[in-house]
């Protein structure tokens, strides 16, 4: 039975704007915290080259953290399995900006989504790029289709005055040896990724790499092994909502990634890619309108990994 | 195009056998210690009834960690969604036995597989049945479809005499009010569901009930809610493998549960269970072979939910 | 100079009193929540054999952890430099009743004034003496020169009864092996020892011994070698009065030892010993009044040891 | 009767020699890891004006973290009790470099001779004076009469090429809003007077201000208030051997201070100060001829805090 997504996308986007005032925007840096907390967009993407929207879904806001998954993407493509001599797997049980944990594991962070394990990634695509910044925003716009991908300049300048947290880490493993260049260059870049901005539905063209298994489905290229872009799923579900991964996993059952800017981008493998904005935040720091709509999205259209 | 599951068991047992001496026999009891490393089989159920299986499937051993699956299934069947006020759902990120997590959460385990989740889950049976040994029996044997089913009194001895981490644990749970009733009942019930003895085949039947979404295949009785089910799978998912989640999601990318006992039941939602035992142990306490021959499987088949 | 100390003492009371409506009666069991906030006392004997004190000094309470220092104290005198290979002798930087540091310390407790280290310290006289109990309560009855000297067995129940933390540490170390006898053998000598009750005078007296650097001044008995007192008067100058020590050396500038009780029994090595009793205690589990009122004991005496 | 502090220092010296091998170098910086383990020294002066040494007295050697007494030092008479706002008193129960604790206790160090207490120091010593580190190499010039006194920029360098867990810290507490001033400014501040070379003939002259309760023996300069003083003598005692206060304070029973350079300053308040050094260190980062010579001189001088 063909599902029609666009009545579904109706049907939750209500319960969407339901829930946009229960959550608070991320206020960390003066940049995030101006966003107004009234809006709301989803957008699906499927394999079949579908698209179907509600809302605002062609306003660009912050990525943050979901750009961890392009960098990711990027790395695992040039350096393949030898990048998880540097950077674990696993769940990693605490804030995600602990430092405990990767202490007690000498400097190598507990998977790629913890800042510490970006900054790790950021560290490699310094190692392997001339031009790295250029280089993962050309990715990025590969991904999206779209070459008016870009970062905010601002949203930069205000994460580098205010990132004593990520240049604490990323001096604590360099005195691990598990930074390789420049402190300042590898948070420069770090900076400049989270700082990407991108529409629902860009985020949704995007993300169809990895619903599609690795390979980029305008034209067919072969971007991650089929294994790698498995490694990737993997790690999107458990590790991809901070310290809500479990709580993802039951109610929404897709693997993805969020950003405090208040996006969520997940996927169905072998099906589509889905995309929630929404900037109000719950104390984990998922946006508290995306997880509603989603977990909707997943049991009316009784489609999820479970 | 039809899987010819019996082949593909034939090809991956092979892979097995080559793996079984790589692992070391779980010691921390004599009674386990007793065990041959010499052991391998692999059995698969589908809902369509149909049954492989390959080499050792009619072998019983000490099914450990995986009875806290029956176990969790029994107490969210009886308690539902209060049953998370006194149980995490997220992965821990620290060894199994550890109480770091469990003293700075105030006594609320972060997860039911954890050994400190499992004795709560206890406690909530003990709290809810006359009879909580029996019980908890007889609903592994309904799930399993065989009376024959049992404890073996010599592990559970071997368990009590040598069980100080976890009279530590629910000790210290009860000093945060997390247990409700006498220590010693509570571990007596939890030494005894460990000390289970099954079958591959007997396990396989036994998760049909998860891929099947909470009904029991051969009765269509509901046992959990599809809500309670998705919950489930997404607990095995992320939490089923000890520290070594992440890494099972992406090599076999199946949800399920590993015992010290060597076994590891998993199942592909909507289609089938896969069991496999080899009581070699890697460093995370899951079967070496156990998990080489499932990953194989799930690459032959293609079948995997990523 | 001849140092008036009544009159001293007297002075130092006015402000005993004044404090002693500043702290919280310990409520972790029924028995210690009963005692009224109401009392204050001070006793101070000297190596000149000289008695001075004001207030409750003839009131009995209980000693609680004082009573560490005497357990302590036998154990060494029977097992000598053995001991330290079980228990350590450095602050533990973490609240008393802390299993974070025993975990990565693999069942070592940092020092024999937290609780995990206290366990070790009863578990070593029960391997030590027929009559365990009877053995520490005679070595008390020594030390203070006083018969009467008893357990409260109400208290005695009532620890055993909510000493779930105390059954979690035992039970934790026998995991790891520092624990060599039966665990409830173990609690029950524990929990006797912390519910002797005595009194300032009593206490005082008891004290002289540290003051003496091991030798009991009545009738000159070596009880400790002068190697041995070092050790302990080091130990209760850097651990006695749980996370607070530092706040202590400080203020006060001797070493001693703190009870949930209310009391605190501290000596001037080669001079004096002196004990107040106020049941207040503030945050960190020391009285109020009585930190008040030692600190300018030796402020008014220009005595401490620094 | 009088000591013959001469006599005793050339017996306690041969025991010295004895030791010299048994301890490590420094290495973590090239510049420390080119001392010859081959020296020993040991340097005693009293309050009544006297001069005791054996050895290597008149090499200068790296203070390392005996700068950090100086440091504090001079913040105390600056900002008085307001600094403890900003680090506390209390032995950390940690190595000295964790990260752990100060995460836990929101960017407060345990106390002023941990790498972070010592960084914050160094911050309120930059926010109070114009050209921080002529002040400090100045007041460390006046406590020791001696103005040939200097830091050694080789040091500098090699400790800020190696900076990165400082670098971390520092970053680390900004974040919390602990550190007022300009990161690497704090760090080159610290890195300077880690790099102060002194011989044990002017630490034991310098350290006379703590045996003499903060007034500086030789123009009876009060540099620090008696209740100063105290606290100094006190945080020394419990916090200033790494994780080793303990032992110290039992085999030696003084209060001081050791680096890393294999220099060790301690006192006898009211009585004297004395300093040794020799290069090799023990697995906690204290010298181990030191101690051992230190043991061996409050023993046959019966002189200690006990």
């Amino acid at each position: 039975m063909r599902i029609d997504y666009q009545s579904i996308l109706q049907q939750v986007a209500i319960f969407g704007q339901s829930s946009i005032n229960k959550g608070k925007v991320a206020d960390y840096i003066p940049e995030l915290a101006k966003v107004e907390l009234n809006h709301f967009g989803i957008a699906v993407d499927t394999l079949q080259g579908e698209n179907f929207s509600v809302g605002d879904v062609n306003t660009k806001f912050s990525i943050q953290s979901i750009s961890k998954v392009f960098s990711l993407t990027l790395a695992v493509s040039v350096l393949g399995e030898e990048l998880w001599k540097r950077v674990g797997v696993e769940p990693s049980g605490n804030p995600f900006n602990s430092l405990v944990q990767l202490e007690f594991e000498k400097g190598i962070p507990r998977n790629p989504f913890i800042n510490a394990g970006a900054l790790v990634i950021a560290d490699v695509i310094v190692s392997n790029f001339n031009d790295p910044k250029k280089e993962v925003l050309n990715f990025i716009r590969t991904l999206a289709g779209d070459t008016s991908i870009d970062f905010n300049l601002a949203v930069v300048a205000s994460e580098s005055e205010h990132g004593f947290n990520n240049r604490a880490l990323v001096n604590f493993m360099k005195g691990f040896g598990n930074i390789h260049n420049d402190v300042e260059t590898v948070l420069d870049l770090y900076f400049h990724v989270c700082s990407v901005e991108m529409t629902c539905k860009q985020l949704a063209k995007a993300f169809l790499l990895f619903a599609n298994h690795g390979v980029l489905p305008v034209n067919s290229q072969q971007i991650l092994t089929s294994g790698q872009a498995k490694r990737l799923n993997a790690i999107m579900l458990t590790c991809g909502f901070y310290d809500e991964a479990g709580e993802f996993a039951y109610r929404v059952g897709l693997p993805g990634k969020s950003g405090v800017g208040g996006g969520i981008a997940a996927f169905l493998p072998g099906e589509l890619s889905v995309v929630t904005w929404s900037p109000g935040l719950n104390k984990f720091g998922n946006s508290v309108a995306g997880i509603h709509v989603l977990e909707m999205f997943t049991t009316l259209t009784n489609r999820s990994i479970f």
